[in-house]
């Protein structure tokens, strides 16, 4: 089990790493310059003619908050739904060990380098990463092979099909028990194919661009519609909401695509790791490879 | 895998393809003349006693911004579900292709052809476009014969059955892997039951019926209530809630019926190319197709 | 599959049928006249001391929002189901009969014809209506018995259990044949029971209770608190926010129980033909049934 | 399947059983009582200085609003789950019987009394009523027994399951045919498990506590910041708002727990009623139960 | 099932325990001291130019409700789905002690013991708390070794397996009814990684840190914008606001990891017990355990 430590409420309020400030800083400093700029030419545009009062901005306000609560629920959804495909690779490689344990014990170490390699493969395709290191290191000199097919971690669910099939030909397990073990190896597909098609698929770009749009055009107008009753203290209103709304943008934007490097991405690393620890430690080894820590800023990779 | 580059979110904001501007352009301009009207008839109809606060108006909004966060939820709901029916077709794929290697290999072309003549009909069948090409690249002479069926993709499910039943006739396979094959040729039938469901049957008419009416009326009275209060920024306003509004009304829409060819459409011909890659190359061939790129606006179709 | 033709955006703005503009005409020419009422009272309550503001109606107003919403959100998800178990459904006998065509060929047309009165018992059943034409037509004198029975449906698939049990006890299928296509009229049992449910089960009485109560009283009180700021447009807002609010009500309580005649209740007279096609071009069948077709008014029943 | 009369909307609008006003009419004249107060004592309290104003009790509304509707979608989906597990309860009976009959047609009535017994078991369970009644008349002189056990519901299942051990171990029934029925028997457990769970387990106290409080809290404080604007219509509004707020928060506790006796609870003798009728049907049996009937009020126990 | 006394609504409004009232009255006394501050020092800072409006606040007080609701939803939903694990392990423990009595009743005995102390080991290492005084009571000796290994969950499982292949070695049982009762422990399987995955795997942190930040700088500064208004009210309401809101924050926190001791966790003791009750009794034990109760303040751990 991954371990994560946990922050003080106090200590949270003033984090800066795994929060998404950073991405915003640029966008929240704009909307400064805007509201200096609403400040400044207040008496002048109001001389024009030109007025924005709140209530316009209040509906509207609302109704992006409305939409935004939808998109965050289906990016978090999308998030959610990765890490349950992470968990089921976990369930599903154990179940196959202990399958093959039970059955056919002779050939477990084999099975077991072929589910590792298959979940390295699985991580390195959905983060477009080199799989090479890992797949030398688990498999030896057929790592080359596999390294240029179209998707290496088919093919090693293949060579598992392969390995079973050849089991029942020469009759070491019943029709039943390849029935068994190859529904479990129907998991190792499902979680691939559903991974390849979150990473293939996102939520309709049109989404994305509808509120990015409204967001930062909010945004932008917002304080102009803030200065004639706040005056002085409209930077500091308008980039709480600003700060609000952006960041809430940008943190549906990084859970949508879930499989990278990014502060709220999984953890592939640390849960392929487990794994490792996991299947290892059934099959009897003892030197099994430490649990992955959170670096100082609390993240895993 | 299919891949798909990122746009930054500076170029989005000016994004004008894959956007739904295009469809709501008219509507919009529709909505800038009645704020010219309300503008140049605000002193005319005052004098009448007509008068239209905001306050009814922002009610109305949040309630509408609830409604249509409701539809658009049960819209992409559907595009979602459609979405998941054909990544079960790739793995249910992958799996029937995995099991006939192992246990009939001799037959596995055969059965491979059917498979992707099964995923070619499906897609043509859901978009109402003709599959002859498809199938006669795949299948040669024996295309005719289904073209002219009500449902080709059922009658290919069937012939899938009926070589496995010929299989277990002769006793190339016993029952129970008769019956593991079998379910998995239930997933098929899955995937066309579900996406048939989908295609036939539309969100109940009454809401999305509902939602044009009160979004556009909602639109068109809007500028006469914010004339009083906003005088000349009325159209930038107006034209910008309009412009939140009817975006996702018109987006839910699109998404209602993702089968077809729609900028936020599925792109069925990228998703059959890449399972057809994935079969020809778990059997062994090495002149796989390439996968389908997106165009320069970022569409696959 | 069922075809659907489309309407344009502008032709939908206007659509009578198949709105539930209908059923709601009355309670909006209620509102009208409180409208007129409130309008010609307001400076006599007025000196009475009698005011009604907006501020606490717009509170209401989107509390009520809220809470229509979750009502929709429920009543559309049994909408839902039931589609669900419809589509299961056609799944579940093109399944059945593929599988009995695969292995008691000589049986399937009788198999075939308990099914397509399975699907016809069970749409008379939960519309409550004469099931004697349509079982007669596919069972002949095995009708009358049927008709007499409590649940035609559940008898019917007790009578392929027996058929199916006959042909295991004979030896004509294995065990683990017999095992298979029995879980197969599982999923009939489970679309049944399922659809039984919706039937018999709606939504908490209570909560429909509440929220005509609350949008009745809202409609009959608004126009009295709108009609001191938009005196002359007080009707036309008032039954525009009436309009909404009531739509959604009724829409809400039309999708609770789908299985009627009502414009946006499931189409199973189509869904059941669109069964019998299937069936009847599987077995080989040339006479096909012709797919329904919407009404002028692009309703199916 | 269980009848329900519908009855129409007008008289909808008065019935007074089967909605919760009886349980909020306490609440609802300490809010009239307030009311009075608040108007009462208006001159006197804005002389102090003391002055409360709508604004902020709408956006405290509104927020009571969202969660009102998280915590009712939340109870609701307990309510739902349990009418799910009963309608599986219904099916897993069904399949049962139809197996056994299909495979040990002599033991079926036994089977059946054991599954009616169950049904019966699980009713009081949930209920916490006593069981002797409804098992001696299934199961005469066993039943003392069974009454002594800590869940007889779970013995009764354990039965059935020895039963079929019975059978395998005679050789009547294969292992396939074995693990077939014992799968259906899982079906059963999970019904068990899964009421168990809802009828253990609560939503989190604080939850319940939290909107309580704040809902209590909102209604009490309310007539005092409406009076300064609405004077004699104090009272009806204030009582409108908090009769809509305090019927959910009703409403949602009465289906947090929903195998009770109150109008809005499952109708557990109903269903327990309808499994007989379809199980002695199935069986062939002609006296069978009527099946319940709703009182005047439209109840059903 | 394990026993709640519920409590009347009006006691419910004073209850202290339970309720997170304790955990929050640190950041409330934070608010009212910013309330006092307001009110003293409101004429001083509106010289100064300086006014806050509640107009902008209303409007992010709503978007902030909006977001805390998606919060809560994701958060419950994690509680839930924990839930929905604990009644599956019972379940799962039923039917594979029932599947054992039922096929190799000798060994029944230890296959108890074996699953007793894979409840025990789950609990603690979810609640990462010391499994020796549960394991050696059930385990004896054999618990030492237990103890030193990365995950006994997962070994004890193993365990069953190898106990299980044993079996099938032996030819007590076949391969079907291995496969069968093998199912079951794939099962146990999926809620031991299941728990492991909502145990090491939190909501993406940058929610709650934004919400948090959202929350406090809302309370902090709600104050100054209803002194004006408000003016000797504005302590009450400021404190029954940010009461609102900060409960709902540090709810929604308690709920994201259910496994530990708090309040509103989940009663992993009294499930455990409950489980061993439960299998005791179906082995034909008298000397049941007694159901855990909750202590004076309604609480179980």
């Amino acid at each position: 089990m991954i371990l994560r430590p946990q922050r003080h409420w106090f200590v949270r309020l003033f984090a800066w790493h795994g929060s998404v400030l950073p991405d915003i800083l640029f966008r929240l400093s704009l909307n400064l310059m805007m509201s200096l700029i609403a400040l400044a030419s207040l008496n002048w545009y109001e001389t024009l003619g030109i007025k924005l009062t709140l209530a316009p901005f209040s509906l509207l306000g609302v109704s992006i908050a409305v939409f935004l609560g939808f998109r965050n629920s289906v990016c978090f959804a999308r998030f959610s739904e990765a890490r349950h495909f992470l968990g089921a690779l976990l369930i599903a490689c154990r179940t196959l060990q202990r399958q093959v344990m039970a059955v056919c014990p002779a050939d477990a170490p084999r099975v077991q380098r072929l589910l590792l390699a298959f979940c390295a493969s699985l991580k390195h395709q959905l983060r477009r990463t080199d799989a090479r290191e890992d797949l030398t290191r688990l498999l030896g000199d057929e790592a080359e092979g596999l390294l240029q097919r179209h998707s290496p971690a088919n093919v090693l669910q293949l060579q598992l099909s392969h390995w079973l099939a050849e089991q029942r030909r020469q009759g070491n397990i019943s029709d039943v028990v390849w029935g068994n073990i190859d529904n479990n190896l129907n998991q190792l597909a499902a979680v691939l194919g559903g991974c390849e098609r979150l990473a293939s698929m996102p939520v309709p770009f049109a989404y994305g661009l509808l509120l990015h749009r409204t967001v930062y055009f909010f945004c932008t107008l917002l304080p102009f519609a803030l200065a004639p009753d706040l005056h002085a203290m409209t930077p500091l209103v308008s980039m709480f909401i600003a700060y609000t709304f952006l960041s809430l943008d940008t943190l549906a934007e990084e859970l949508e695509m879930p499989f990278g490097y990014e502060n709220n991405h999984l953890p592939m690393d640390a849960i392929c790791t487990n794994i490792e620890i996991n299947l290892r430690e059934m099959a009897g080894e003892s030197d099994l490879p430490l649990p992955m820590q959170p670096d100082k800023y609390y993240r895993l990779t």
